[in-house]
């Protein structure tokens, strides 16, 4: 008699397809080398963790009472640590918010698990714009809710508005965006972000309904060519943000981001606190005591990103060289490449044989394409481009 | 319109009893001074960090590629730190265990959140024994299940087994022991374990079903007066642990635990994999990184229990003779008691009037009681007793 459940069996089949492609490029590495694999399967940060991180851990062992640097805190956090980041975003962005706006969590992964499940009834309806991050329907689903899936905009992977509105209903919840997003690497610009706060207050008004925008935000700080990551809340005013430092600070393991709860939603105290309560409630109890104090140290500090952008102009020119299709990225570290055959997963094969290891575009919704993970070693996006230019000769000869 | 969802509106209203309790403490700390406030209601560790776990958070700092220390591993965790704690319980307790029987999580309440979302199917019912910490009806609810209540054993706080018997249906997915107990501080011998495994063997059998006992042991080694607690899967086959490092180290605000997955289960491979996914669709994704590492080293340390023991003794000892009735707890840091009077609320207002915090039994499915959390200084202990004398005269005047 197995003790797994019906839904986690089939799970432990199908597997993340990212991972599974994660654990391949690692068994390759180990036959072939890893300076012959090309791993860009998965979003690892390879760019340095900043020395102020290094420095906060060792500052806050020496100034805090161990009890407390290592103690159950607030569910919420530790109230110093949420005011100053609440102070850090009001000086970037002239917001006027404070430390009952912010939760710290588990990560952007733990920052949506508690924000659905502070807003989800059974059966509501969250929206996710293809392509996205699959791992969206599980944190979803998970907490009652149903993903209602709205078809890509091909054009430059930004909002197919006619599509949207279509698919709000009176059950519609939230919609998630992601910018800069995972896998397209697309940067929603303001008037884009105006256009969706104004169709989901009209849609709010006509359903007697409060939708929320859920903003995942943990590439917010990677931004390339001087383009700006505009401020949900001074533009959308039914928003929380989901935060991480995953990505700012090369520390994906440690899982510490936070919630921001604008202050112009309706009930922001009541959320507030039904996000700190499911903090506790989904079996969390607190974001990481240590590396929240740390955080707190490191809010003006960030990777150096010229690492990852020289890898994105390189890869970007060498594959549109060769005679790759691909929507140049904005932001993040990944890029969304139409496969140029109609198989995409003939295309993930094929590189696989040649040592590249890529996501397949159904990950995301989104067939046809394939991500490719771009935070490697500059090496490895430099020697990768003859092995693209194989594969691409042989599918298309 | 508001945003929050109704359960957690009914959530937020209700709150838990334990952490209303701890914040009524702190608000009268800051009016009467700490020294005059007695805060018996939360489970904070209080006895001192040991010096390896700094020492050894130093030593990763200088050990380890800070890419990989702060980074993403398998979502079961570092296989390292995985095997070095299989190493560790087969040293202690002549086990079998490798790397792939240990799933790193956040705490003990992410070990048990993944390990019901592993096994639960819709409807499956979980048993819990009364009195239990009351956070398991979340982690079972959340994850589809419905708790089942046990009747509870008011001798001794061990097993009603008439009780459980006749709770036992074809739908009983499984049984969640703490051992030792919050809040009553029991010990569950070696003969109530094997009637345990014994009795859900047998009725696994008579409904073809296979039930797991889920040992939730954040308290495995604060045990007091020479009391052994016994390795649950050298007597029941079924088992899994859920432990975590926040008593042994005083360290509960990082979050680091593990999943045991006993190699005797007929499935362990799969419920191994089924928790490390859970892991990553609930949204922790992995535990830790850094303190994975940490906990590493520090295997064979633990939080000097003496201090706890004489708290025990000095409170129990100065309870009952002032009268109160209390089953000697053998482990962890809680006393059970009972209250002088039939409402355990009259009970716990009257003791908040005179600056004592305590959480009622009815937080733990067991009214009638009230839990002391003695995790304090001695101080507080020495200081608390007159003003518990008073209680106990003025109630039953």
């Amino acid at each position: 008699m197995s003790v797994v459940s019906e839904e986690m069996k089939k799970n432990v089949a199908a597997n993340s397809a990212i991972r599974q492609m994660f654990e391949e490029g690692k068994k390759r590495a180990a036959i072939y080398g890893s300076e012959n694999v090309f791993d860009f399967s998965i979003g690892n940060p390879s760019v340095a963790v900043p020395k102020r991180v290094k420095e906060a851990i060792l500052e806050v062992l020496e100034e805090e009472n161990e009890l407390e640097l290592h103690g159950y805190m607030s569910n919420a956090g530790y109230p110093d640590v949420r005011r100053k980041i609440a102070e850090s975003i009001n000086k970037k962005y002239g917001s006027n918010f404070g430390e009952n706006n912010v939760v710290m969590t588990v990560g952007a992964g733990g920052a949506l698990s508690v924000v659905f499940k502070a807003i989800l009834n059974p059966g509501d309806e969250v929206i996710v714009i293809r392509p996205y991050f699959f791992e969206y329907n599980n944190y979803v689903k998970n907490n009652g809710g149903k993903i209602v899936q709205v078809e890509p905009d091909l054009k430059d992977f930004s909002i197919n508005f006619e599509d949207l509105e279509e698919k709000i209903t009176a059950k519609t919840r939230a919609v998630i965006i992601n910018s800069p997003n995972n896998p397209s690497g697309t940067i929603y610009s303001e008037d884009t972000l105006k256009k969706l706060g104004n169709l989901l207050e009209e849609k709010g008004k006509e359903y007697s309904t409060s939708i929320l925008v859920v903003s995942d935000e943990p590439y917010r700080e990677l931004a390339y060519d001087g383009v700006e990551v505009p401020f949900i809340p001074n533009i959308i005013n039914n928003a929380v943000i989901a935060y991480s430092w995953s990505k700012t600070l090369s520390i994906p393991g440690e899982r510490i981001g936070y919630i921001l709860v604008s202050d112009k939603i309706e009930d922001a105290d009541e959320l507030f606190n039904a996000c700190a309560i499911a903090v506790r409630t989904l079996g969390f109890v607190n974001a990481p005591s240590l590396i929240q104090k740390v955080v707190a140290k490191c809010l003006d500090v960030k990777v150096d990103i010229n690492v990852y952008d020289k890898n994105r102009k390189t890869l970007f020119e060498g594959l549109t060289n060769i005679g790759y299709e691909c929507v140049k990225p904005q932001g993040a570290f990944y890029m969304f490449v139409k496969a140029p055959i109609e198989d995409e997963n003939k295309f993930v094969e094929k590189c696989k044989e040649k040592n590249i290891m890529l996501v397949g575009g159904s990950a995301f919704a989104c067939p046809g394409y394939v991500r490719i993970s771009y935070c490697t070693s500059y090496e490895s996006i430099k020697n990768s481009l003859p092995k693209f230019e194989e594969v691409y000769k042989e599918l298309l000869k």
